[in-house]
């Protein structure tokens, strides 16, 4: 099995929704060989193929793309192992869960952290990331990232409901890791690995929450190189 | 069965926990009886005895208060009802949502139309109300809703995560409703019954979603009287 992955300059993996599948892989305990990308590399993976996003992940001759697509097929392809997406009305509770992260811990995050992203990143990947985000934020680099100091509170507050529900567990998922965790998690390691702001204060449910994902599987987390 | 619930001066049930356990009872297909009440009465369900709120539950001798209790309760007592919280992770990602309700549309409605609520409720009431609501937000009821024709727009906003999940199907929950769409149900039930203004834009999927819900179970929200 083998997993396509974006590197930046130090060659840490930052992706969140990468993330995010690596820690569904860890946990259903699969092996599998990752495979370090650049962002100009990603139209190389299936050259005349159907576009690919990261993460990719290519098993048997076939070729899964989108974190959520990976796990469930990892889910359908090796049922004996924990299932992560649950089908029926949990599975689609689950995918609102992502929505949230989606635009609320990685909308918020990007505003706070994007320019530094792009300094962590290898510079054969600096222009196309500065054209593509300074197109989709209608700012530069920058100004997006400017005043964070003032803003950082308000995406604190946002977090409100994940603190609310970590008041009764270890995880979000309860007193095991579930895939909510790895949803939400991925997007702090996206943070960590990309720049040295600190999104959250050291008392917070969260901060002590992601210290504990950090730790999963051998530190998979704490392992790879932060900024 | 009877369940408590409180009322307006109208008669109408506007609150938006009592909506959700309200739903859940139909979803269940279980028979019950409402007794109305007005924030003065709750004091005297229970006299003597715990501290009630609104939902409370009256079965076979027991009470049973707090909405996510009810239904547990009503899970558990009832297991030839569709489940409505499920066990392990999934209940703990439903409970994730109750939490994003709570924090985003109950605290983001609150700040629309807490004066309407105000005067829509009992005049027996509304002395009660005016004083802990004012304690709790810091400022005058009109003061918390005024400029709500600027602040409408970032109310919107914050339903993104709703919007894009409802992508999938005509419910939350997918194919059919579930718990999570009573608990965002109830929020926008608590806003019809107290309050004439225009939460959501109409051609929003959110407003056709809740026009569905309106429907259900022999259209129980629509009959319910809206401000």
């Amino acid at each position: 099995m083998l997993f396509y992955d974006l590197v930046n300059a130090r060659g840490a993996h930052f992706s969140p929704n990468s993330w995010r599948a690596r820690l569904a892989l860890l946990h259903k305990g699969l092996a599998f060989e990752v495979r370090d990308v650049l962002f100009g590399d990603i139209p190389g993976i299936n050259a005349g193929g159907d576009k690919l996003t990261i993460p990719t992940l290519s098993h048997q001759g076939r070729l899964v793309t989108d974190s959520w697509a990976i796990v469930q097929y990892l889910d359908a392809t090796f049922p004996d192992t924990p299932r992560l997406i649950p089908a029926g009305a949990e599975g689609h509770v689950l995918k609102f869960f992502q929505y949230w992260a989606q635009t609320t811990l990685h909308a918020g995050i990007a505003r706070l952290i994007l320019k530094d992203l792009h300094d962590s990143l290898d510079p054969a990947d600096q222009a196309y990331f500065r054209a593509s985000r300074e197109k989709q934020y209608k700012a530069t680099l920058e100004e997006v990232q400017a005043g964070r100091e003032e803003r950082v509170d308000a995406f604190r507050k946002s977090l409100q409901p994940l603190r609310l529900a970590l008041g009764h567990g270890p995880y979000i998922c309860g007193e095991q890791p579930g895939y909510a965790d790895y949803l939400a998690f991925g997007a702090f390691m996206w943070a960590r690995v990309s720049s040295p702001f600190a999104l959250l204060a050291e008392d917070d449910v969260v901060h002590a929450w992601r210290e504990r994902c950090l730790d999963l599987y051998g530190g998979a987390g704490r392992q790879e190189r932060a900024a």
